[in-house]
């Protein structure tokens, strides 16, 4: 961490901000220019960035050296980890097809779309149960019963499960249906949520929240792993900007930012990015180019009927000629599908 | 709902877009243009509102009209909604002064913030025992401790307080502390914690998530008031954009936009939103002239010494700098302090 | 343009905006709901969008329904443009490379990127002599001494070149010597450069703006169709966001969101939209999964010593590397290159 | 400035650092933590900041430490500048207040419009005569027929006047007629525009880009005061963000966070900021409050008829009264009108 001070701090002020660093159990490194005199804190950074630094009179501002991740990080452990979650190995060679209706609807609904999928060389199927929904008066989702039907579709046809888990007091609930629980963008920071989740063994899939740097996407996943469960997968689903002509703006860019310094798998989410099935297709595509791990894709056997988000749902036509293309494009980005 | 057929839409597309109109108990109104076919839907919103129009071959665009909140909304109920709490009157003549230290921290730190509050009129204390923050490294609040202290506090001064409530089960807890349960910004959008708080009757502050619309932050309070707690005060603290000289980008448009819309106080938290103690004074005087029910400001007796946001507290002699600033200032814009 | 009424417009207040429609020779179509009343304003569109409707005491809001973009548009014009600019074809099945240094700092810098480019099969050189730098202690390039060592580097291999314009009094001059003119991102809303571009038959590279949508993308280069100059190429470079691991974020969305309603080709610049050289490559793969027209990458023959973002210039190793996949990639994604 | 090197960067990593810092005539200043190591480049800010060090293999990041301006600092110069203009005193105690039509129209227009400011102790009248237009179907303005008016209207009523020149060719002529001359949003990194104006000696007043931060803003009134023009007043006027209820989001931190690193005045517009009539009173307001030196309101004789921006302009009667509640609370602000 470096302090720069205030131009003419005085040396009393300089001495507060070395007594403060010596209170934290560092040591100071003092750079003197022509005008800024700059303080390097050196030691146990958790200590050293818990401290006020800047409610110091002579300071100017506070930079930090250090990421604050640790457990996620490259530094701490170099190769890259694989979630492996029945056939599916993310973080390997292999890219990894997630997909499935936004919101579970039926047994019927459930069941064709899981067999088509699994007929396609989906590797989990995905499926909500519980939605969160902006509007109250829109559809929160069959909870339970819901899970019950995924718990089915999985026993129909061997896939593994994926399903979005939004309040601490489910999360052994939700567990005890799914193969891997989702934590939504809009619970990225519900930090009791992430250290529940981080108790329990299964995998993790955690979204970017919308106004999320991908550096606090990787400080909620250091959440979930500093409780013990390694297992996390990160999700890139689109950010938050001035654009309307998407419903996000999906920031690819995020990849092998993520992966460059972090070691967990990485996929990216264009339907909920997006909202738009036209350009659905050729984002997953893109996202297969710039390095992810994945996809998740909602598909839907009858988008116009759908409950939750049918302007995003691939039909089952669309559906195919979408795996069709990844397939023949994977050898020559050097994926596995 | 307007819907916006493509250019060149065939009678039969058309005819879809009708029909799922129809199947949801509404009415068409049918506009052709020398380009555009438009179609109005008219009849029960909620349930209009739920089709998926725009997954219809035919369907450029779907259009709302009406606003997606309903409780909340001055159609519903045109006068101001007026939330007591102790001498405090949100949404009155009088600007509401809440302040305290960010977070709890001991009973000394506490009560003497406590005691100067009251001592320059403030109506509401603060104090966090419950902190969400970035990194699982940071301080992480005192619990239910902090909470037995604010109680000690206002037993000490006979000041109201307020402090956040991040999980579910921890609100009939926290209620059982605090004169008003505040939802943070992070959890503007956790539904399941907005349900459970909207059960309870003490009044809830519910602040602007970073990245929520005005009109998301209504269809939050929608959630709370639909369930029974119509005791809810709306706070605008802050918008992330691309601006980095200030943590956040305090959007102050927020206040007459959504107090035009909408029945419920609104106040300004000026300190998060910006992150520096030297500026906050001016954005509160800011607050009270575009017309915010009140501010909640950070004071601790030693910011130098704070676990949480130093950076961002005022120390005694500036509060009560602002304090004598803002009742000189009221007068001229018609409030009472 | 559909014009929403206030709950509770009057007759009198629905009678003038019905008379301000027939005063732009327009006719209107009325829609009352329950709560709303809704007029469709139908004829010529330029003249009724023209009118202040929002300045109307009944109106809520007014809702364009039309593009406001006609000549760019596929409406106008289905069938896509393709530029052509010595070898290259621009919107055709080419994946078009542009490529060269940042700035233009010297005649030998200049050569040895341009023959490194004619060697690896790039089509365009690129390099800048007019440099718009934030700050003014910046070294702001070579000016027409620049364009000369262009017009060398063009004749030593037969590349045609681009370069940046920023004054429309320097329009006349640039065109002298170079086969494209590029607006840069600063100056997409800079409108009387954009007449006077327009005015000349050389074809024109416009860049996005930081904070531009998609839709005033095409607004900027209906400003240059109209004056005549058909040869319009867009190209998406990173919109200002808060996330800040990259130095823009670059929108890959937006390549199929214009390429479907714009005839005009588009292409992508990954180098100044991330501002990183690691990431650089994994992005191109990208835009050109997504369906971009081409990429116009910085390389320079020594980026530690260039004067201007050696940060994001790749050396001639990493470039020919790059090449090498894309050349592999091309085929699987039904590109020539 | 401070480079900070990569965990395990190699002696030959740091000695390049050395050596680039040594070519640009720096010293440099190490510091070696456990994990980290910094290099502190001390000399001539310019000449360093100059050097490519991203480009350097061993080399994580940059981090800039000096403020990239000058001239404009108060570093430089701690004292307010104040720029008169006819009675306004931009920058002292008064609180100036700047009207007038959006775009200048009419004669009559704009002499109605002009008597009334001067009636109401308006010090400044505004009219556009060159209008950047996002569409090129839009009223682009009178142009020089438009300032003749202009200057007409400061003869009838002895305001002065201030209107905008979006041309480097037209700057002598705008000039000619005017008393300050504007820079738009769009044209805030016109960068030849900018150097244009600042080798004429009127004031200017320069407004803040839609995606600027306030640090770009100071550079961008550098590039003015550098060629010679002291007379530079800032305007706060909204930036772009992911919210939509107004046409852009007003940052009234921007006023004290300018204000405290720059000796300029800064006004701002809360008219184009907000787009919205019912709001704009509020926010003049709170820009009093928060500290701005003055306001640009556009104001008309007759909204509904307005060619441009017709939405956000004030009519006489909701003028006036807005102009009696900032007499009436300028003295409680410390501010003279």
């Amino acid at each position: 961490m470096m302090i720069v001070m205030k131009d003419g701090a005085t040396d009393q002020e300089i001495r507060e901000v070395v007594d403060m660093i010596h209170s934290a159990g560092g040591e100071n490194h003092m750079s003197r220019g022509e005008f800024k005199t700059i303080i390097g804190a050196i030691g146990d950074r958790e200590k050293i960035s818990q401290m006020p630094f800047e409610a110091l009179s002579g300071v100017e501002k506070v930079i930090p050296i250090m990421k604050p991740y640790k457990l996620v990080s490259r530094q701490f452990k170099p190769e890259s980890t694989i979630v492996e979650i029945g056939e599916a190995k993310l973080g390997s060679d292999q890219f990894v097809m997630i997909a499935g209706p936004c919101a579970i609807e039926s047994e019927e609904q459930l069941i064709d779309a899981a067999r088509e999928a699994k007929r396609l060389g989906v590797k989990i199927l995905r499926g909500g149960a519980f939605k969160p929904r902006t509007s109250p008066y829109s559809f929160q989702g069959m909870g339970e019963e819901g899970l019950k039907l995924l718990a089915l579709a999985r026993e129909e046809t061997g896939l593994p499960v994926v399903s979005e888990v939004m309040d601490p007091r489910h999360v052994e609930m939700v567990a005890g249906y799914v193969d891997m629980l989702q934590i939504g963008a809009r619970n990225m920071q519900n930090f009791l949520l992430l250290k529940e989740i981080g108790l329990q063994p299964k995998p993790v899939l955690l979204k970017r929240g919308l106004s999320n740097t991908i550096e606090e996407m990787m400080m909620a996943a250091e959440y979930i792993v500093r409780e013990g469960n390694k297992s996390v997968v990160l999700c890139e689903r689109g950010i938050r900007t001035f654009e309307t002509a998407t419903r996000n703006t999906l920031d690819l860019s995020a990849v092998p930012m993520a992966k460059g310094n972090c070691h967990l798998p990485m996929i990216v989410d264009p339907s909920h990015a997006t909202g738009n099935v036209k350009i659905i297709p050729a984002l997953t595509k893109a996202a297969m180019a710039v390095g992810a791990d994945g996809v998740m894709i909602e598909m839907h056997p009858s988008p116009k009927t759908a409950l939750c988000d049918g302007e995003q749902s691939l039909d089952f036509s669309t559906f195919e000629h979408l795996m069709t293309d990844l397939k023949n494009l994977a050898p020559a980005l050097g994926r596995l599908m």
